[in-house]
């Protein structure tokens, strides 16, 4: 099991291969930061890896995790889903139906699913990793979501099954489970003290009056917690178990070094957990895209990121950050592989 | 040679294929519109290709056009290059050294270099495609850039290419020409009727006096100019040689009903005049990117275009483009490979 007392250190970024980046960016045959935040991506990737160039055969090694679970607060009718369609989806990533699957094949990741809570008993020979802690978290608009040792079983799946993958050059950690914008909406008004009226969206596509009773069982949640809890007591009484497998699995990436490319809102917020928990996980976070969820803005704020994607998305299962990912290898391509100035014989700008 | 009388019809996009998309679109498993942007892309992509779900394997058969040419008005101080590079550039291409190599290489897409204008005698055996129809085009600051048929010439190296190629399913089109950015922005400024200042940017890395310079050039140049000159004649004053290739090329694709996606300021500025010659050309084009270079938003506003990507880029040579391949394929790749909510037994939200 994880020890919360003893969570892995997070490394610093490696200040010399930033620097020797940066440098290898300027000699490159292209106009001085014509290729704009990839080239700060390339950068920052020397830095996480401590390699420059970063290797692109390293790049080439992306695993998607998406870790799914139920949430017993989807009962008060927060999504615009049925609870069961979280099992449904699982078994459509199994069959390879999903959009995620369309995805990871076209980028040639590996996909992994992780059921760490879905209400469902799937086949054993599903081919998913199979970790359930329990069958769905509790109803947080009641009771707290999860026991310490629930919470600590479930961010301890998500760790493990990283710290076990042999090649990991790149990882993007995304989720499904009905009901967890509202979750993600409950941790990140608790976490950044920030009114949950403006933290909780649309999910799924909740509307009108049933969003407006989304607000209101996030805000009466969020309003019941002592101020200051700390991360992991916030996770337990208002997380889900796939938002503290996921922050299992990114504080497990970045102490290898690995850089993470998170999706939308929900793994946002699963950063966010982790970075509180391991602090120092945000240099090693890539934010894929900007989700059209309204509480996305707030947490990437917090983590200091800037996404590489706007194009409105809110699907979850890691769909943005599978997208992402051409653009992660481009940036680490274009450094590693395109020529110098001098190598090419091409007239540098007079300074 | 293309006769600029009887230039291609543009065909209209296929409504049956557009609705057929549409409801496919709210069939798949994933709640109703998350995908954004990526959805309207695929349902577009429908309409250009006249079938759906569009097929993934001719996506897969992405050409990238690069046309290179030099320009007259480059002695005029407009570049932070010296115009030698425009030729070492083409040689640095044809060695595999730049970044669109790189990005070509990644996307898995076929790159093809035109020089249609470089000051500079190519070795014959020069993995290029030599079509040159004069060495620079004339600087367009003190006599018109091209005469009629220089400009034909030009448009005709263009549409011929794209038209020669047996397997097109999408085209990236971009340039290489030092002093284009300052010939793109006189061709702009006199099209859309927008002051030369506004629309004249930084190009390579322009500042200062020399900015200030720049836009004096454009602005005169522009002014002499007779009010609502055709769109070939104002190409034929101001434009350039790889400008008026791209817009040969682009009305090629589009008479064939192949998606063209189109890099940043220069490339959509030949989009422009493509529209202009041949009407119905936009509807064949996909934005890739928003440029950093100044008068790009004016350009896509008038050609009703919302680009894929933001990332700060202003390289050209079809970077931006390439990059957003993987967008257009992850379009094409969801709609036709994604299950339903019925074939994948998972519960649609209740109407």
């Amino acid at each position: 099991m994880l020890d919360l007392n003893q969570l892995p250190t997070i490394p610093a970024l490696d200040r010399a291969a930033i620097d020797a980046a940066r440098a290898r960016q300027n000699r490159l045959t292209k106009p001085l930061g014509s290729l704009g935040a990839l080239e700060d991506l390339g950068i920052r990737i020397a830095g996480m890896t401590g390699v420059c160039p970063p290797s692109t055969d390293a790049l080439g090694n992306a695993v998607i995790y998406v870790f799914a679970a139920d949430h017993g607060v989807a009962r008060r009718g927060v999504s615009a889903y049925p609870p069961e369609v979280t099992a449904q989806m699982v078994l459509n990533y199994a069959r390879g139906g999903a959009v995620i699957n369309s995805l990871a094949r076209q980028m040639d990741a590996t996909l992994t699913v992780t059921d760490v809570g879905v209400d469902f008993d799937f086949p054993i020979d599903l081919p998913i990793n199979h970790a359930k802690v329990r069958k769905s978290s509790r109803d947080w608009s009641t009771e707290p979501a999860m026991t310490a040792s629930e919470t600590e079983a479930a961010l301890t799946a998500g760790y493990d099954i990283v710290m076990a993958e042999k090649e990991l050059g790149l990882m993007v950690v995304g989720e499904m489970g009905i009901g967890n914008t509202a979750t993600a909406a409950a941790l990140v008004s608790a976490l950044l003290g920030l009114p949950a009226a403006d933290i909780t969206g649309r999910g799924t596509g909740v509307e009108g009056e049933a969003l407006a009773n989304k607000k209101r069982v996030v805000a009466e949640a969020v309003v019941r917690l002592p101020k200051d809890l700390p991360a992991i007591e916030v996770l337990s009484q208002v997380g889900g178990l796939e938002i503290a497998a996921m922050a299992g699995a990114i504080i497990a990436a970045a102490s290898r070094r690995v850089p993470v490319l998170v999706d939308g809102f929900i793994s946002t917020c699963a950063a966010l957990v982790a970075d509180r928990l391991a602090p120092g996980v945000r240099h090693y976070l890539i934010a894929s895209h900007r989700s059209h969820e309204a509480g996305h803005a707030a947490v990437l704020d917090a983590l200091g990121l800037q996404p590489l994607l706007d194009l409105g998305m809110r699907l979850g299962e890691a769909s943005g950050g599978a997208l992402a990912i051409p653009l992660v290898r481009a940036a680490v391509n274009v450094l590693a592989n395109v020529a110098t100035f001098d190598e090419a014989g091409v007239s540098d700008r007079p300074d």
